[in-house]
């Protein structure tokens, strides 16, 4: 089954031990399709200025990604810029400009509000709502966050979860949201408000997946060499949606898989900066690496 | 096959957002010694002032850990205080008081230097190198550390490195050790030193087994309610080393179940206070868990 996602595509500019990027592609939704559409189709909707390179968006056609939904405003692209800590745990936002993205009121072309799988990725959770409305009941409905609108937007984030199947988080997000520190009454908690299912990710330290009454865990694939972290979580998102979307039905083993693959195409989006590595994984390459994982995790 | 352990017993103060425990039964040695009793015989050696509480001694004959090492010198025993985060994740220590510790040189009475399996539990390095030398060939010997020794005594601490088999650390220590942010490549220094293998020990998110060829990683067993974290790393080594003694050959499989086994045997120690739920812990418990575990990451 086919996937829409709904979020930003980005320039970034990016600093790590490993050297510095500037106007790099980035955004949730480039990560998450590049990654899913490895598994599946996707449909991608978002909106970039018109200083967007055109070789991005020939490297999304390539993958095949449909970009009706790409909407090219006046203006210039969304751009982020931040720098990583030594060890890569820590990352500073430098600046956040964003531009078209500020304006931004997301529109479905009519063949897309059927999508079986929906993938609303982290912005602001008015707009989020707002696609949902546009859809005709989804399969499906996954969507992640951050601090920002856990913050300031609480109100509507709340809202949004009513409705959602699948929530994607990072800890201190799921322990501020709940104010609980232990991740497992966090994530009861949340699905209290909605969610029949929470994945709180730990970035390195793995990602973890709660219903009412079960939990998966799963370790990060342990990689020798990180180039940048940017995107990991959008990339996890990608994987795992995309995995779940073809097996089209959603079983304890299917999601146990999902996590697995998920965690695997994030390996490829760190080893590199921007998508360079995302962007040049072959069926072969993640199968190796699934096998591997799952060796790795296996007594 | 039997272990010797060598390390502390201890009293600890400890606050956590649980409650309080003034004087409780704690040291290295004692969790350790308890968890291993599980699958295997364990002599230990240490000291204790005379007002050790005979109940403790009770508690250890009751679970048959051979005490012939165990010296009762005049003075009070090695005391240790410390507070913990509401999150659990960090604590602080108030107080430690060596008091008989002080003068502890590690003396194995003669049926005890022909044992097969030797730990180090977490203490002075140069008490290490003094155990070691007692003993004649072990066929596995393994040892924990910690900041303190790494920062005051690394010299001696490599030194006892060159002779270890398995090493187990956390991953501060790791870092601080080797001067390295990536896990995979501090591990791979540290082989260099010496040891076989390496434990690295990531507290609530797991523990990942190296060796120069291969490495194992397994996320922590997720609690809805952890009570006081002392103690889990060295029940951690106890579930291990006790596997891994009880199996008598160290083969991969092997090493992967034990590291389980050590996750499972830590999630005991850090429900109650001091020893309170390990020391009450069945077989049957440990299987329910060990197989709950294998569930919870299973794909």
């Amino acid at each position: 089954m086919s996937i829409l996602v709904v979020g930003s595509v980005a320039l970034d500019t990016v600093k790590t031990p490993a050297g510095e990027r500037v106007d790099a592609l980035g955004g949730s939704a480039t990560y998450f399709s590049v990654a899913a559409r490895n598994f599946t189709p996707v449909s991608l909707v978002a909106v970039v200025g018109n200083d967007f390179p055109k070789q991005h968006i020939n490297m999304l056609k390539k993958h095949k990604v449909d970009l009706d939904g790409l909407e090219i405003a006046d203006g210039k692209t969304f751009r982020w810029s931040g720098v990583y800590s030594g060890d890569l745990n820590d990352r500073t936002t430098l600046s956040t400009d964003l531009n078209v993205f500020a304006a931004f009121e997301p529109k479905l072309p009519d063949n897309y509000k059927k999508t079986p799988f929906l993938f609303l990725a982290n912005i602001d959770p008015t707009l989020q709502l707002n696609v949902l409305k546009q859809v005709k009941k989804p399969k499906l409905t996954a969507c992640d966050t951050m601090n920002l609108w856990i913050e300031n937007k609480q109100e509507e984030l709340r809202k949004l979860l009513k409705s959602i199947d699948i929530f994607f988080l990072n800890e201190p997000e799921a322990k501020m949201l709940t104010g609980r520190g232990n991740l497992f009454k966090a994530a009861q908690e949340i699905i209290k408000m909605g969610p029949k299912r929470v994945i709180i990710k730990k970035g390195e330290h793995g990602a973890i997946l709660f219903s009412s009454n079960s939990v998966f865990c799963l370790p990060a694939y342990l990689l020798d060499d990180v180039v940048d972290p940017t995107g990991a979580g959008d990339t996890f998102a990608g994987g795992f949606m995309g995995y779940l979307a073809k097996a089209g039905k959603v079983t304890d083993a299917v999601l146990r898989n999902a996590i697995a693959y998920g965690t695997v195409m994030a390996t490829f989006t760190v080893e590199g900066f921007s998508l360079d590595k995302l962007a040049k994984v072959t069926q072969s390459d993640i199968n190796k690496r699934f096998n591997n994982f799952k060796k790795l995790v296996s007594f």
